[in-house]
């Protein structure tokens, strides 16, 4: 089986991995953050969100990060926007990308934003046209695609049913979510061979958490079937909310030492990338929770 | 690709787990970590080794520990002898296998036992021999198969080498061991394809250590070459003697996850298992290493 030669890689720390921390991050830190994953070679990174700061207080110096980041040509700048009031707000800022978001799952998209999956999408479809209409790429991210905390395992049929739904109203590329991490090889490759029914390889993506340790094996397994997009988070940003203390997003030092081993190209410098882990670690007065991380900076310790 | 419908696991944690903890842990609480691995149902558990006290002296109490275990018949219980001296101090404890090793590195072996890899395969000879002689079977671990603190990268190669000097001298069953956890899973592929031409796949086991988070990824490699046999410690014991604080042994609860998620039967009872790793983290005053049991042990609180 042959696996894809070169992998991109999109950095998501900035947004998804610090949205949850309690402790404001100032805005020249997140931009620092933003400046290091550049340098270490990533070419997307996920910066910031605009949603209530009520929601995510974390998150309501949107505008001045994204004004504060030095920004290259090569690299595509995306952030979070889960309405039209969020897209209108953000597209003064120039994203080269939006990101929004859908369940799997009926039980979470209920509790988590109080509405069905299908009421969910009817209300991205505006912000899709519109976004459209400005020149932006709008990402899907389906969430709970492998597994629910209130339904337990998601079906493969539910992920295929969404993402048909988010093909339909023009969503230009889909992240498949592990958002609690029990995801397992085989599973994913299920999950994922569905979604490409409607995506095709290079719009597809997916986003593995590794609550339970999964995720390398999980991203291993889509590399596989041709998958070649896979969201990571430096140092491991952002835990789990659903089990508090236990481990969220796959790190990207993990991620990029796997693709190291395997011959796979991603145009990352795995030490610069640990760097930019170390400093937002040392920010938030934490080690990073990146194994590779931890491995290497004992190393260097000595 | 079909992959195994069982596998069996060994949990190396009351020994190679444990040896390296500075704090004396008790003969009672050794004992009691074999009876909660049994009770959570693994039917092969390193138990001890036969190593002089003055280099491992937290396993000085071998005799004590092999005489205060509550044997059951369907368990296999193993102990590492490196020598002749340890095999006959180990015999009247009646283990049902003993575990030899040799680097496939010749400079972990010279760092390592002060002695070339030819030279320690000639000194197990005796042993093996002896082990036979007394019915005891002799599994084989070969160090460093896919990465060396000293050599760096090992050839697949070399692997083949010192597996076929293994089974010349009548090694019955080879470990592959990446001790430094640097291996990656088309690597690790490629190492135990060499072993198989000296091993067939039903005494071929692997044992993957996760300093750079890459374990569950090589073991569902491993699982797609057919290989059902792997080492692992239950809450992650041991930490990695080459990086301090870094991650050692694949916690035998992330290896049950993933398999329970493949659909492979192990006859181990994860909640168990999760007790069994906080039983024996509570003694070392740590938490467990193992994402599964965080996560687990983090929803059981919440």
């Amino acid at each position: 089986m042959t696996l894809p030669t070169r992998v991109s890689l999109v950095d998501v720390g900035p947004r998804d991995g610090l949205q949850n921390e309690k402790e404001p991050v100032s805005t020249a830190h997140k931009a620092q953050l933003v400046a290091m994953l550049q340098a270490a070679g990533l070419k997307e990174i996920e910066v910031t969100s605009f949603v209530s700061p009520k929601w995510v207080p974390q998150m309501a110096d949107n505008v001045a990060v994204m004004a504060a980041i030095e920004r290259r040509a090569d690299v595509r700048y995306s952030v979070l926007t889960p309405n039209l009031k969020g897209l209108e707000a953000a597209l003064p800022t120039r994203p080269d990308e939006i990101v929004v978001f859908a369940a799997a799952s009926e039980a979470f998209s209920q509790k988590n934003i109080n509405c069905s999956i299908a009421e969910s999408i009817e209300r991205f479809a505006p912000v899709v046209q519109a976004a459209h209409a400005a020149g932006i790429k709008v990402r899907g991210a389906l969430s709970c695609a492998l597994g629910c905390p209130y339904e337990g395992e998601i079906s493969p049929d539910k992920v295929e049913r969404v993402a048909g739904l988010m093909r339909a109203i023009g969503v230009d590329h889909l992240g498949v979510a592990d958002t609690i991490g029990v995801g397992t090889p085989r599973k994913v490759q299920a999950a994922l061979e569905r979604a490409l029914k409607h995506f095709p390889l290079q719009e597809l993506s997916g986003h593995f958490h590794d609550t339970y340790g999964q995720a390398l094996a999980n991203i291993y397994a889509s590399l596989e079937l041709g998958v070649h997009t896979f969201d990571a988070s430096v140092a491991g940003l952002g835990g789990c909310p659903y089990a508090k203390g236990a481990t969220g997003n796959v790190a990207t030092e993990d991620v990029v030492f796997m693709l190291n081993g395997l011959g796979i190209e991603t145009g990352v410098d795995l030490d610069k990338l640990v760097d930019a882990g170390a400093f937002i670690s040392g920010v938030l007065g934490r080690p990073p929770v990146s194994r590779v991380a931890r491995a290497v900076l004992a190393k260097r310790v000595g």
